[in-house]
């Protein structure tokens, strides 16, 4: 065997290993009792220590040294594959084993604390947990920093999102903070002189609402003979290669919710379905990273789901299953429910239009951290103040301030700019798609989704890792990533 | 660390990834959908072949001795546990990589034949690959019976059921031959003078059935917290430490089948979730062995399940919950159901008396396939004769024959005996037990499961390995393994 051929037959193993993970993961929040909690992490420790070992060492290290000088003799997908590779090899093995272990312990610890803290308000708990770890990840972040030749948070970045820079966010994102202020002020003063946005009244019955939720997804060609859709606390999208799984959670009094979570996670699902066949289990063949697969829920969430042509294709589906009747089930007033645009406090409850804004305050204090320009004592006051200057509302405790994420006390930094460089992608993708085939809009109005997925398809699902994020998006819509399409999306659908 | 501490380590290794393994078995029955079922069955090749690579080896050989020198310093629970470390290496290590993957595909392909050979009753189709892959079981039976120095056949025994031996279960079986069919006729001839069992009358509705399922489980204690019910093709026990899963599956003209299926699952899985909390993940926490495994499904099932006294307690909440009402639901008639002894052909209908002839035919044969004394091709004819002379009954098709069970073309020999030698171990295990504990048989009158549990605790589930399971079944019942009670046991029940 050739030295990329034994890269490959080691990648398959942890690809078992992974694809384990997932379906244990997936049945953790959906199936498992909950008394088998403690013997479950065990076991799932126990596997993420021997992916790491597979991931690292000395023996690794020469066999893609090797590899890359064989080169020559592979082909386009192959040298994308070892690229891949390589940077795996990068995150995995930077951090020294005794830091990992470090690590992993002070997120356990900040996770437990902030679970009990943020309900009661009690950041003053949580501080010595998160400075501690917040050092750590200053630690990874330096190493990581100079074995990449990037700033400290651009190393973060690159894990979830390869090859993302802080320039550019700085640039996207100065764009976004400038543009969207007047452009909300805009927006709601048209919408306090529209008519009111009127909820449709409930109970809805869960089991109506999952019927909803099955109809919708068939609509959207979920393949349920390789998928399921259950019921989780949080809405997320899991399983395995071949086996894409979403949950969703449902409320008596609200569908909508639950009803767009679907629809979103199953545009997560449906890029994990596309990724190429012949690739799944090695590195090339996955999904694209976190701004790329943030891309193809909201494509599906925000674009697809909430324009003119699909609601009102929707709309009759909806009141058949759930029974509805009346004015507040007419399409007009469904899409001026589905964009409604009202500054809040809380950025998973955000509108599409202010969403960035709530982005663009944890990119700015997360930077500050990693940097150490930002004591972790007045994170809660940086918050406060920057949500009033950014958002124009101000949190009266730090539950709905600077506790409501979990991503700082898992240790997860980097990580928030690609919720809002997703939403910019969806946009650029949607509109290169509708300027290719002309069908994709009416097709939305008849709810067949073939014109707008093939496109998706053949532009990215199939791609996997073929080129990195930025590369891929140009390649797909003819320029780099910019705020242009979200821009002009979001003018269409709220102003216009 | 000692090399005994060594081998604990890997040993907690292997044990995470065989839960993993045992989440991804229950749920690839009970959840998965069926387009993943090749990805998954690639997941779990590539999982067995580590575990594989975990249990073999010379490091892993030269672990174990050292282990062995240094033993002075064990206790009586690492010893064994040592002990149950060299059990599992020899089954492990004996066969060369290259016989266990021959026989794994000879498996493989057998299985898939024996799928639609089955219902086609074409055993000439089936006879090349059974020939292929019992020649191979031969050369692994002979190579374990050189290194563990007993029969080629005991080796194959030994796998399921550790230590045990022919001449043993050749004399309890010679026991049972002669017994039985007398003993049948005289149950039958007692069943025919008395009032005709009478099946309560469908349809039973499936919703109504897994109520009925879950109030049962609960009078048994099954631990719902760390535990679940599922429905699949066939019942079984899974899951993972600490997550005990059973499954059943429900037909509308039949609640009884089911209801006895999941008390037997349950006493599986209450076997599994008594074992010694502090030594799961080791060897020797792990069940005794199948002999034992069954004789705690067999005690809940036929023991317990189908006394008098349990019966008479079940009756007004089976009828409460199915809505049953009428002379076939009065106690005696349902007495009468569970205990009607009829000779048939298919084992896995068959009732206790009649079962144990079931096994000694396949005890017969798989002897002889294994001593090469029995060509492939005379099999179907040796199975239908001796089905005639030991229960009286002769197959008119192979599908109900020869290839009635899933066994043979699953290359798995050396595990019948055990069904019957658990009925054996049942039967003396329950009465031991009321003989210690007089509260036991009253208990159960009052759907009290306590006093037989904690009797079970402490001599059967608590005990793990570690002791050799016929040390284990005398040191709780006082004597060792015969057909004493179970003889005792189906007079008291079937003829007095």
């Amino acid at each position: 065997m050739t030295a990329y051929q034994q890269l490959e037959a080691r990648k398959k193993r942890v690809s078992a290993l992974n694809n384990a993970m997932g379906i244990l993961h997936w049945d953790q929040q959906t199936m498992m009792p909950d008394g088998a909690a403690p013997a479950r992490a065990s076991v799932l420790a126990e596997l993420s220590v021997m992916i790491h070992e597979m991931e690292t060492g000395d023996p690794l290290s020469e066999l893609i040294d090797s590899a890359e000088s064989e080169s020559a003799e592979l082909d386009e997908w192959q040298l994308a594959n070892l690229r891949e590779i390589r940077h795996e090899f990068i995150h995995a093995n930077a951090i020294p084993a005794d830091l990992v272990e470090k690590i992993v312990m002070a997120e356990s610890e900040a996770h437990m604390i902030w679970r009990e803290a943020r309900p009661d308000n009690d950041f003053k708990r949580l501080a010595p947990a998160l400075d501690k770890l917040f050092s750590l990840k200053r630690e990874e972040a330096s190493i990581k920093s100079e074995i990449m030749n990037v700033t400290p948070y651009e190393a973060m970045m690159d894990r979830y999102d390869p090859g993302r820079r802080e320039p550019q966010v700085d640039r996207i994102f100065a764009d976004l903070e400038s543009f969207l202020p007047g452009f909300i002020q805009q927006v709601m003063e048209k919408q306090a002189a529209a008519p009111a946005a009127v909820m449709p009244e409930g109970p809805f019955p869960i089991e109506q609402q999952r019927e909803l939720s099955h109809e919708v997804m068939k609509i959207f060609g979920f393949p349920f003979d390789r998928g399921r859709l259950d019921t989780a606390h949080h809405p997320f999208s899991g399983g395995a290669d071949g086996d894409v799984r979403i949950t969703t959670r449902y409320s008596e009094g609200d569908f909508m919710k639950s009803l767009m979570a679907v629809i979103h996670e199953t545009g997560h699902a449906l890029y994990e379905d596309g990724r190429p066949a012949q690739w799944l289990g090695q590195p090339v063949g996955n999904s694209r990273g976190m701004t790329l697969h943030e891309s193809q829920s909201l494509l599906l969430e925000m674009q697809a789901a909430r324009s003119e042509e699909f609601v009102r294709f929707l709309v009759p589906t909806i009141k058949r299953v759930l029974g509805g009747e009346g004015p507040a089930w007419e399409p007009d007033n469904i899409l001026r429910v589905y964009r409604k645009v009202e500054p809040g406090l809380i950025r998973v409850y955000a509108d599409e239009v202010t969403y960035p804004l709530h982005v663009i305050l944890r990119y700015k204090l997360e930077k500050a951290i990693i940097s150490n320009d930002l004591a972790t004592h007045d994170l809660p006051g940086a918050w406060n103040d920057l949500m009033e200057s950014l958002v124009g509302v101000r949190p009266t405790n730090d539950t709905d301030g600077v506790m409501q994420d979990v991503h700082w006390p898992e240790g997860i930094f980097g990580y928030f700019p690609t919720y809002s460089l997703g939403a910019m992608a969806a946009a650029q993708i949607f509109a290169a798609a509708q300027k290719d085939d002309k069908n994709i809009l009416p097709g939305l109005g008849r709810g067949d989704l073939a014109p707008l997925f093939s496109w998706l398809d053949q532009h990215i699902r199939h791609q996997g890792c073929l080129y990195m994020p930025d590369e891929l998006i140009a390649k797909a819509t003819g320029s780099g990533l910019d705020t242009a399409a979200f821009k002009a999306s979001i003018r269409a659908r709220y102003l216009d």
